[in-house]
């Protein structure tokens, strides 16, 4: 164990920060964070605190203006589809699309990788007819399926499935095969990698894991998608009200919009997605490897083909060495690391903002700890 | 006119801030400010940071707990009523509201008194069947009905009005008589004043006029019209399931909650509901004062009887020196004082936050312009 006493909450400055390994919500860009310090009290000379200005004034155009032009640069998406910055989370988006992309005569298709894909597929079949088309829960969702292995029903209405599950750290490496639209949740990975956005149909992101603070869900969709969106919704759960409105039908959340917005330029000042990938790759291949040569005290719960890099989930083999772990790593000024109740263990999210550094500290805590109690 | 030059964008400092105006987003107190700047980097000594923090740990805990209580104690409510913070706004009630208690078989009213009142009779009206109880739309919403202009349906499920109408500046001084559950739209007044809270079955507002930063909404429902919901709606929509799981069901928006927390503890701090409205009065009184002094220079929208100590609309006798007035003010930093595209002139928000200070300034330059120009 390192040999240094864990700092008190009352010992600790106001400027120390700790390692924040939380699912969400999540780590955010430092540099952000200091804008939005300075956002608050005035943004950008105007006079008046982000929080405070009108949603239809100049300066709040100019942060839709240039968070939806930045998002569409790293989506590498065109007029084809449109940007909105919609509320209610990813949960939200459960009961939106059925409501809206689900006739009553048709069947949507839902891929069940997790948790939450599972949750998506509930609200489904709540609010229309719905298809399982692979269920994974038989191996604790260790893995997603091949294209070989998802069972389409014919015609579906759209075809949705989740690209990484935050709680059991698996991810897909391609977007499913499909004749329909695809719909795809990436709430625990949006812009964490080169995707092919344009290929979907409809993308979605709670922000409050990669993008920005809890309180707005990024949504990309085809108009080609909206066109045929249905009429007998509540106005407020309608996409074509929102994209007519370029998501200000009512009063939007400014302040999660314009840290994304900032989430967004700090990604493409620092090289991309493909740079993001590389960091992502690097990170989680520290901690990865720490768990694959451990010779068998750490055991990773996802299966080696799909490996997520956002959520690292992993236990020992005695819950109560599970627990010691975590608290030896709190007093440690790690925080966050406790697996999700479902499977137990520890997980270790390592979004975008997460530094590698904060990495290289966990994997010496792995080890020193495996030596100690192995 | 006042001979200091407007202060340029470019040679503004960062602490410099204007005099807000705005009818929302809008002004928040400046200690809240001051705290949330420290909270984003490090809430509480945690070491992370506010908008970073798992909505589940013990530090957001902390968080919903206290907001909670001290909602609970501005309000006067007991255990007879849940308090929630949801997402969607009041646009988003506008919805819930039918959806939960409005069965197929019933009439829900409305008490029509401004754009926004309408807005929610004719979402009421998508959803299920409603009845207008009065229209103020022949008089442009210069003021509300006394218990003897509205007509209620036979039993209806529900009445709704707007206390405070944002827009034309009126507001009921009490609220209406009704023998069935009453919800009201407070958003624009939320906790400006003493109110029969607990008089209603569902109170809501959403938090970026006197509250919060846009982005949640605060709602006050009682056991026995929560126990009364419906339970054919989307879960994401439906009051029993955010109540049981302390609007905790899903990621909820952590940010605008705590800031309605740090307000709701200013609020308490400054001397409670009294101390608001009789500051809230005084302000509104050198406003109106200053129109009703202006020898028919400027011309109040709203009724004498029902003045709204929020949201204060008047205007010239001219569209064009409307326009004068508000070029004149924005050069002497008094932004937001743009009347609603609807009735056009003025409209001066001073919600809690807003200074009497700034009251007085807004009087000197009123003074100044009607002297100059009539």
């Amino acid at each position: 164990m390192p040999t240094t006493s864990p700092i008190s909450r009352t010992q600790m400055t106001h400027d120390h920060r700790i390692l924040n390994f939380s699912a969400g919500p999540a780590i955010l860009p430092e540099p952000v964070l200091k804008q939005l310090q300075e956002d608050i009290w005035n943004l950008n000379g105007s006079g008046v605190g982000v929080l405070e200005h009108s949603h239809r004034g100049k300066d709040i155009d100019a942060v839709f203006e240039e968070t939806t032009e930045a998002c569409r640069t790293l989506a590498g998406i065109t007029d084809s589809h449109e940007v909105m910055f919609l509320q209610n989370g990813a949960s939200g988006q459960f009961a939106m699309i059925p409501m809206n992309f689900l006739p009553p005569a048709r069947t949507a298709d839902y891929v069940i990788t997790g948790t939450w894909a599972k949750k998506a597929f509930e609200e489904g079949g709540r609010l229309g007819q719905v298809h399982c088309a692979f269920d994974g829960s038989e191996t604790l969702f260790n893995r997603v399926p091949g294209d070989d292995e998802i069972s389409l029903s014919s015609d579906p209405a759209y075809l949705h499935y989740c690209s990484n599950n935050t709680i059991y750290g698996t991810r897909f490496d391609a977007m499913p095969k499909a004749d329909c639209p695809r719909i795809v949740d990436m709430s625990s990975e949006m812009f964490s990698r080169p995707w092919d956005y344009t290929g979907h149909d409809l993308v979605y992101a709670g922000a409050q894991k990669n993008l920005a603070p809890a309180g707005v869900v990024l949504v990309l969709a085809s108009k080609e998608l909206l066109e045929s969106a249905r009429q007998d919704v509540p106005r407020i759960l309608s996409y074509p009200v929102h994209a007519t409105n370029g998501s200000r039908y009512h009063t939007p959340p400014v302040f999660p919009i314009h840290t994304m917005g900032l989430v967004f330029k700090w990604i493409l000042a620092e090289g991309g997605l493909e740079e993001m990938a590389r960091r992502n790759d690097a990170k989680a291949g520290l901690i990865y490897d720490a768990i694959d040569n451990s010779g068998g005290f750490y055991i990773p719960h996802s299966d080696k083909s799909c490996r997520s890099v956002m959520n690292l989930s992993f236990k020992t083999n005695s819950p109560d060495l599970d627990k010691k772990f975590l608290e030896e790593a709190t007093a440690n000024e790690m925080s966050g690391l406790k697996g999700h109740r479902s499977i137990g263990g520890m997980r270790a999210s390592i979004y975008n903002a997460f530094p590698e550094e904060g990495c290289r500290r966990l994997v010496e805590f792995m080890n020193e700890f495996a030596r100690t109690n192995g």
